[in-house]
């Protein structure tokens, strides 16, 4: 298949079923983060997937390597990325499965309804929007709340999901209180958390969340993620998930 | 000094400049959670304290010994456990700086007072009342919430501090969704938390938290806490927490 790059877009290798991403050099490629929580994530045979800020479609794309979901969204704001993540889906040939739909999350009902999602994820804008100076700027989006904040998250991934469905985020340990206060307030209840570090002896930098929609209270914190080793090489755990065989669900 | 020891009673030293506690050893003894979360709070000199749900008096106590505190109170609302507390703070000759009163945290407005605390401490009950047997079993009182829950809790916090007072408090990482939502109810921003893990590799089964009344949210999440090496001894940190000696603010 013919697929047209351009300027300062490359095409990387997902190591996974032969997927293939198309990245801009000069926007926000995607980070060890979104590749923890399409790891993360359960999704079960048949299930009805959306991703919020898809971004390059890096999550959809895993995840339908990864499991048997029946379909798949990538719901992206920004024209030019979504029509970049677009490309990357129609190259691997997996348009049956993923939809990429250019759209806000902010009114997702209008797109793709209500209550009828099994698993939603999002690997949002990490970031506050204060202070930001440039918030065109494609990797500005990406990194801070610009366009839409965790609230908006928490409520789209609560309004699109089916009663019990799960969301799953990553985020950073700072927005820790955000996260939770976000939850509760849309009845996304908190059910497993796990801290990901970048070594022993270390404080988290990312927190990956499970959110049961309508789920009874109590948190299950599991075991820590650590990145690295003493030595500077990557952990058994994270060369695992980077292998990329060991999810199918 | 003679000091009278009621049926099950014994006298242990804490390593802290002779300082002494009365334990009941069919009650509720104080733990590592007890130790560590005196250890945590940040006591200025010429704080005013109040410790919630004080038990043996252990928390007042061991402040006492590593800080300047102007005044510590402890408050217990057994009767009989309050009787002990009063007969350990005597045997210590510190009925200056150290007062157990007898009240119960729901209307604990009427006993010190509001908006004038510098620093809360609490380890509180952990547990849900639900499906307690014997709702007056002085251990279950200390375990479970059958006199008051961590609502109760953070809202006495709230009402003793100032205005950018510190509350701190030692739970299980289990309730982090109710201790935030607790915090956020009350205007009590959680501003530190430390995870304390068995050992490496293991999920949290303690959580530290340091909250500011009034505070900015914005969390930092601490390295973490190990307690025992992969040989079964305790670490470096934990000898250091128990030798008593480092913490003199």
């Amino acid at each position: 298949m013919e697929i047209t790059l351009k300027e300062n877009e490359r095409i990387d290798d997902l190591q996974l079923k032969g997927l293939k991403i198309i990245q801009n050099t000069e926007g926000f490629c995607f980070g060890m983060d979104a590749v923890l929580l399409a790891n993360f994530a359960t999704v079960k045979r048949g299930a009805k997937v959306a991703d919020l800020g898809t971004g390059t479609g890096i999550i959809p794309i895993l995840i339908s390597g990864k499991s048997r979901a029946e379909i798949i969204y990538g719901v992206e704001i920004q024209e030019e990325v979504y029509e970049m993540a677009c490309r990357s889906v129609e190259m691997n040939g997996i348009s049956d499965r993923v939809k990429i739909i250019n759209a806000d999350i902010k009114n997702i009902e209008d797109s793709l309804g209500k209550n009828s999602f099994s698993v939603i994820t999002s690997n949002p804008p990490y970031m506050h929007a204060d202070g930001v100076k440039n918030p065109d700027d494609r990797k500005m989006i990406s990194r801070h709340e610009v366009k839409c904040n965790l609230d908006d998250v928490v409520r789209a991934a609560s309004l699109l999901l089916q009663e019990r469905g799960k969301f799953y985020m990553v985020h950073r340990p700072t927005r820790l209180i955000d996260i939770i206060t976000a939850g509760r307030k849309y009845r996304m209840e908190p059910k497993v958390m796990r801290f990901v570090h970048p070594r022993y002896g270390k404080a988290p930098n990312m927190i990956l969340v499970e959110f049961v929609k309508g789920g009874k209270p109590d948190l299950k914190i599991m075991d820590p993620l650590y990145v690295y080793n003493e030595d500077g090489s990557y952990t058994e755990e994270i060369n695992e998930i980077y292998s990329n065989e060991s999810i199918e669900r």
